[in-house]
């Protein structure tokens, strides 16, 4: 029988809340849980969570999210509701009592937010007994994988504004068209890493400290009897420099009734354009309002703003919305979490599958990033090897992973939003240029060390025997 | 400063909680509230939701999300982190007040969820003073527009083995790769409206009462000895039935052991495949297993699963996951929410904006399907038209629209999801199947009736002039 939560007295418009978020799971997830513990069959585990392949258009991914990983992995908790759902659902009490203990003992490697990472290429590693490791799988998976796609869809149009355009200011207006409202707020998050300066969504504001920015809706302009009232009312509620929307009748002709009306009010304001062809429209409003802020929405992307310097567009500022919250040209990451090594007779033992174009390499690893030798400012290329591997011309100082939980307790500081905003805009800017191109990028260089190759061809041999 | 949210004691991973939902909203509809407040700038205003163009692909959308439409605007209210954010934020305590007081006492018509819907037709209408019909825009976009894409997405994986297969059964595998964790409950509620059976997402089974399955990931198979040891501990704990991934090392030989030990046991089984070509090896899986359950997962959409067929293959059930949950072909809608009435000297006057691209039909509006004469089994086409308008041809009871608050007062009870469901099924089987088609699908007639034909020209020729 499917039916209706809505006798809830008090929705919660995000639906995923400190009492069920324990259940944000798979079933498989408890199913395979539980046989574990019924088996008794508690081994530790590594499990890698990585991709396999860049989005399309892609040279790199942009890791974020991290904070979010953590906060599953340090607050996981099942309480009473969680428990009796399970319970009704035939999960055993014995089992139950053990989650409702439920507590991270190992440990877990990630890469930094603000990192570029290529395939194969952990984001981060669990080590844990599979009990707990395994848990963790769609949670993570969850907080991961959307957190990198808008951070690397905000660094290319930051990309954009900074190669073709003068570095203009970009601001995430997308929360109307995020899928539900953890993305939104996700997004503008990410967004900064990525390289945003803001967000217009109040909420992601007041959660994460985000500078917040907004102008005005049609239906203001709309609402009063005419363009000039709408404007004059505008400026006479809020002062000096609003953004005033010129385009619900005629850009041009909005433009030049915003000049009138900031003029007779002796103050200035800025204009935002929002449909037509804005390269052109833009120039046409920039004679008439001069230097004024000139802010550019409808429908932005990295292809578009470059389109729009291209054919000689002047802007001050972006606000890229749909493309951004939702990704719109890469909308899915092919992230998951696979089992790298299980403990067999007291050992940690390498483990791979075989499913078909679905290969994993096995083993806990590091990710090595080399740097050229014109003075450091560029990576060469990385070295995905295995961990405590002796590999040939990398120091164990240039392993991007960092050990985030030991035994269970976190060891690391979390960084501000702006010092991984700072530290992902460094690291982008390292990367070839012809590997963060927006089209058809260069792939950049990931060897795989000599000890891992060997390893996989060896454990795939062995498998394929058997 | 960018800051950090890490110090918050319990981390919400869905973020929006009953406390900051207030505040999911872009930051200019406070501004223009506040505006219109202070200018005492109260008319009453109609918006309209609705998109502009059909997404790519796509004959019909289907609509879903109503429900957490009508929980917004029910319970939308401002406590006191909201409040103390937006005073921090310069806006002032009599406005503060006025929203700390919020109610909403408007009238809201919308089409039921499951019903098929097309360009610039209201998804629902609201009219209400302008300070509360503008608040709502965020939030009501963000609420309707992601379900009405997975139930969409949804629907067709629906027709894809309605037509092309035995009306398979279909579960959504995609919470992990959603767009953060509000997006995997509203995928899993979605697809049910859309024709899916269930949900591997735990939460989604306890909020919405929707029947929750799993089987086992590859990382259960791995940790074990072999993938015999693997099954015979699965069955050993959970007896008859269960579903085996036989994928991890190689599909068919994995079919066979599944057979041996269910044999060992007396039991029976079923297979999951979960890579390589699903068509061929589910016909060599099932030389092996007879009449057992095959589930098919491994990134399937309504082509894939057309394709599957087409290649012969056998399968009972199929798992769609990301393309699901991230409507992959189709990540966003088009979705607006437009002024299209205001109220001037007492009297409600249509309104519309020119701007390039974007022209809006004026006026509150009335949706009528017209069915073909052949026993009413088929839709033959639409007419928009002005509310109230006399329009030939059809009957007043054919308006799609239903009142869902009147003065503020909620009017109708609403459906289990079982009955939306079946409503969405029986609706979209309405339609011209040319229509319903997976590619190049034919476009459903929407006529504009005579009135808003006149009416439009009327306004757009006024406006110009100005």
């Amino acid at each position: 029988m499917v039916g209706s939560e809505f006798d809830d007295e008090d929705p919660n418009f995000g639906y995923v809340t400190p009492e069920n978020v324990a259940l944000f799971t798979d079933l498989y997830e408890l199913t395979m849980l539980q046989g574990y513990y019924r088996a008794n069959h508690t081994p530790r585990a590594t499990f890698s969570l990585f991709f396999r392949d860049l989005p399309p258009n892609r040279g790199y991914v942009l890791t974020a999210g991290l904070e979010q990983a953590i906060a599953s992995v340090e607050s996981l908790s099942f309480g009473e509701l969680a428990l009796s759902y399970l319970r009704d659902r035939g999960f055993e009490d014995e089992f139950l009592d053990e989650l409702a203990d439920f507590e991270f003992t190992g440990e877990l490697r990630a890469l930094p937010e603000g990192t570029p990472v290529f395939p194969n290429e952990p984001i981060l590693e669990v080590t844990a007994p599979i009990f707990e490791a395994q848990l963790f799988e769609t949670i993570l998976l969850n907080q991961v994988g959307y957190q990198c796609l808008v951070a690397t869809k905000a660094a290319r149009m930051r990309e954009a504004v900074e190669r073709y355009g003068d570095d203009q200011s970009l601001v995430d207006f997308g929360c109307r068209r995020s899928h539900g409202t953890d993305a939104g707020m996700k997004a503008a998050r990410a967004a900064v890493v990525g390289g945003f300066d803001g967000t217009s969504l109040v909420s992601a504001g007041e959660t994460f400290d985000i500078p917040v920015y907004g102008t005005m809706a049609h239906s203001w302009v709309q609402s009063f009897e005419n363009e000039r009232d709408s404007f004059s009312t505008f400026i006479e509620q809020y002062g000096d420099d609003p953004i005033l929307l010129v385009d619900t009748y005629d850009s041009v002709e909005g433009a030049r009734i915003a000049m009138d009306v900031a003029n007779e009010h002796d103050i200035e304001v800025g204009v935002r354009l929002d449909s037509g062809d804005l390269a052109v429209l833009s120039n046409e409003v920039e004679a008439i309002v001069g230097d004024a802020p000139i802010f550019v929405s409808s429908s932005m992307d990295e292809y578009k703003i470059v389109e729009f310097f291209e054919n000689g567009g002047v802007a001050t500022g972006f606000g890229p919305g749909t493309a951004l919250t939702t990704s719109e040209d890469a909308p899915s990451l092919d992230l998951v979490y696979k089992l790298t090594e299980i403990e067999r007779d007291g050992e940690m033992r390498p483990s791979m599958k075989l499913s078909s174009g679905k290969v994993t390499f096995p083993g806990a690893k590091s990710v090595y990033r080399v740097r050229s030798g014109e003075g450091d400012e560029t990576y060469e290329k990385d070295v995905l090897a295995l961990r405590n591997e002796d590999v040939a011309g990398v120091e164990a100082a240039d392993d991007q992973l960092v050990t985030v939980f030991e035994n269970g307790n976190r060891v690391i500081d979390l960084p501000h939003l702006d010092a991984i905003a700072d530290r992902a805009g460094e690291r982008r800017r390292k990367l070839p240029v012809r590997c963060r191109a927006l089209h058809e990028s260069e792939e950049y260089s990931v060897e795989i060390s000599d000890g891992l190759r060997a390893l996989t061809d060896e454990l795939q041999a062995e498998l394929a025997a058997d």
